[in-house]
């Protein structure tokens, strides 16, 4: 994949969209002609053009005929969803069938995919990826014939070691256990931490597959109040730790899944010290943690981490390619537990794939693809609110991303969120019903909506057409 | 990799070995001379010439000086041990850590590899293989990026249902849910038909996996007299039915791991009746099941299942490349709840490697790469068996195994197999002892020896160094 830097209409444009978002210039504001345009900037005449017709694609100015481009009125921005008030009792799951058939709805490609949280494989380095895994299958065949040793690729481990320094942290290779993805490091870490009936602290609402990985490990789920913006209240944590016996918690601190929240900097160490001080063992899902809107990334809380009592979860999914099934643990003291588990698991990860992904890292493309993904995802996200906020019903709030592939909406409470999936899906549309955020269905009236799979020109007609189908079901007094 | 036809001068050399074992040459006899086999057979000197020198090699015949060639004396074959007499109380597993330091040894290539129960690279297709991945990886580059279904890419699980007629089995491809090896597949089919503190039936002794497996999810295993030939004893099986609450059978009928043993086709049917009539859930697994020393293979237990009650566990780690990980469970009844525990797991299997496979398996050279791998193995199983003969001390029982890459060895009492396996490894020799073959290991004066990983023409030495260890530790009393 070739990474342009950004084509020169599109920089144009993107600096007059910050002078109409900071307010430098007005609703209603004529813009300079487009000869005008092309002398302040030294551009072309097809360049000045060129930008003026993205910038009205993407809702920011508007054109009247024979008199020039205006700067649009842009509705005002949608209010932020409260901060979560769960009930605070350990419960077990009971949504998992709902969320296998939601699932199995993300390989829909027949519709417009605000359901699946994936990466788009267009901002995914396949191509040198795979010239590199056909450098090594040329090169050493028997990789593909041999069993690679339970805790990974040992080039492989050094060079995650190295990855996770551009998140504050300074592991020893020798913590780092490779696994299929970052839902069986979260799976392992959770069995290597905790045994049946322990309770579990997660963020309320949470990531469905945490609630089941939960579940399955016959375990309990204490919700934790969580804000849309800032990510878990860590004093309701700390109280909740001094009322509840809490096995371990599993966080997603840099971008919650399904929030985008991102739990402030200053927070971090605070997080790590209250955990250790109480012996409890954070499993911290940072699975988008390199898709930060903010650059560089913010440290995970295990940068702030002095035991070893934080076990980082992630995956070059979202970054690299899902297909790959190539993600990673690093797992503080729990090294050796977590690698027990993954014996038994599967004895190991498929060894080609983790010798190309390791000398992909080495490479040093990685960090270019990310930040490049990262600005596609992050004007995604501002598009998605943009045009959410003109189409949604009124009362419905929405979340501001701060990294990530999702965001989450509050509709209108007399809307059902499952109705409004079913309805959208009936228009060619996958949305994802809150309810399975949280172990017994509590966000009825909740979506949850990612722009990883839509590309920026096609966000406005499917926030268009949810407003369609959510007002109609409004109409009709669902 | 070519696959030729069995050279002339090996068939001439099987052919004369097959007389010999069979008695019509005997121990003593002057065999025909060089010119004569020419004649008798219509080949060339050097084919007979290479074929008598094959044959001396392997211990068939000697040559005596200026006379020719000559039956050797063979010794003994040694006496298989008794069939397994366990304690038949369900217990919890308790070797473990040996088991995981056991397993970092099958890494090492400094020693002799008697340890590994794993494929040869070199009787593996990994270069067609490997073409095939690229040109999946030129033509649909997207299949890095995107996550195959839970289940498992159609078209493999097609060739999979396809490929398990072979077996006797008819499977419905919806039954078959890929995973990341034979032990994922295991570990995934315990976990749909039992719970945390369940009784799980296994034959006595058992691959260690399987008790570890057990272990991991929380249950008992329940130990069957097991034949060393003849595997599981269906009468003891049906008393402890009648004795015990039994949640699951999981059992290694085709070529056990570390007995080799296998099933009389005539007890399979019977087998799948016995538990179908129980309401019991057996799990199969059939991971050496393609690799027996007779061919067509035994039909799988599975082969005689009726509702669905019989998941047959296996994998293309020993036939086409263990660094694949790819593996499956064709699940019967049980597969929608395999697929959610695969979801929970590790979300699906690598996508391309998926794809590659698939269209290996369309390509029907299959069926010839495992024929030959069969042969070879079966080669080396009888050199193993006829060198451990003549070199172990007095009193060592062998088992014969019917198919797979392991066998058995029961050594004179007063030996220690963790003690044999520590001496061997310092005279540069890999073993592995038989106490992690049961819950709580009673197989104290037992190893298992694999022939999967070292060539005919150094079995001799290996039984050779083997001999001389034990022999020397039965001198200094241990």
């Amino acid at each position: 994949m070739s990474l342009p830097s950004p084509l020169l209409y599109r920089r144009l444009a993107d600096t007059l969209a910050t002078e109409i978002r900071s307010g430098l210039r007005a609703p209603g504001e004529r813009l300079p002609s487009v000869r005008a345009l092309c002398a302040a900037h030294g551009v072309s005449l097809t360049t000045a053009v060129q930008s003026y017709l993205l910038l009205e694609r993407e809702g920011w100015v508007e054109a009247r005929p024979r008199r020039g481009y205006f700067v649009r009125a842009r509705p005002q921005p949608r209010q932020e969803p409260e901060i979560s008030r769960p009930t605070m009792v350990a419960r077990e799951i009971a949504v998992a069938d709902l969320a296998l058939n939601i699932l199995k709805e993300a390989h829909r490609t027949d519709v417009i995919q605000l359901g699946a949280a994936w990466a788009d494989p267009q901002l995914l380095p396949l191509k040198p990826l795979l010239r590199e895994q056909a450098r090594w299958a040329r090169q050493q065949p028997q990789l593909a014939g041999v069993y690679e040793v339970t805790a990974g690729h040992p080039a492989l481990r050094h060079q995650i070691a190295r990855h996770l320094r551009r998140a504050g942290c300074h592991c020893d290779p020798d913590e780092v256990i490779i696994t299929n993805g970052c839902m069986e490091a979260l799976t392992l870490s959770l069995r290597a931490v905790a045994k049946a009936g322990a309770t579990i602290a997660i963020e309320s609402p949470t990531f469905y597959g945490v609630l089941q990985a939960v579940e399955a490990a016959g375990m309990k789920a204490l919700e934790i109040p969580t804000h849309p913006r800032h990510g878990i209240d860590l004093g309701a944590l700390e109280r909740a730790i001094s009322r509840h016996r809490i096995a371990a918690c599993l966080l997603i601190p840099s971008f919650n899944n399904p929030l985008g929240s991102c739990l402030p900097v200053a927070q971090r160490a605070p997080l790590a010290e209250l955990l250790a001080a109480a012996a409890i063992p954070l499993i911290e899902d940072d699975v988008f943690g390199d898709l930060s809107f903010q650059w560089p990334r913010p440290p995970a809380v295990k940068a702030f981490d002095r035991d070893g009592n934080i076990l980082l979860c992630s995956s070059f999914s979202k970054t690299l390619g899902a297909g790959l099934r190539l993600g990673y643990v690093a797992a503080g003291r729990y090294a050796e537990r977590v690698e027990h588990g993954k014996l038994l698991a599967n004895i190991a990860t498929a060894t080609l794939s983790q010798a190309t992904v390791a000398s992909y890292l080495k490479k040093g493309d990685y960090e270019r693809t990310i930040q490049h993904a990262s600005r596609v995802y992050q004007r995604r996200s501002e598009q998605l609110r943009h045009w959410l906020s003109r189409y949604l019903p009124a009362g419905a709030r929405i979340t501001e991303p701060q990294g990530g592939v999702t965001l989450w909406v509050e509709l209108p409470p007399q809307l059902d969120g499952v109705v409004v999936h079913d309805a959208a899906l009936a228009e060619g549309l996958s949305v994802t019903p809150g309810v399975i955020f949280s172990p017994r269905g509590d966000y009825t009236h909740h979506l949850r909506l990612s722009y990883g799979l839509v590309e920026e020109a096609a966000l406005a007609g499917a926030a268009r057409r949810l407003g369609k189908v959510t007002q109609r079901l409004l109409r009709r007094g669902v």
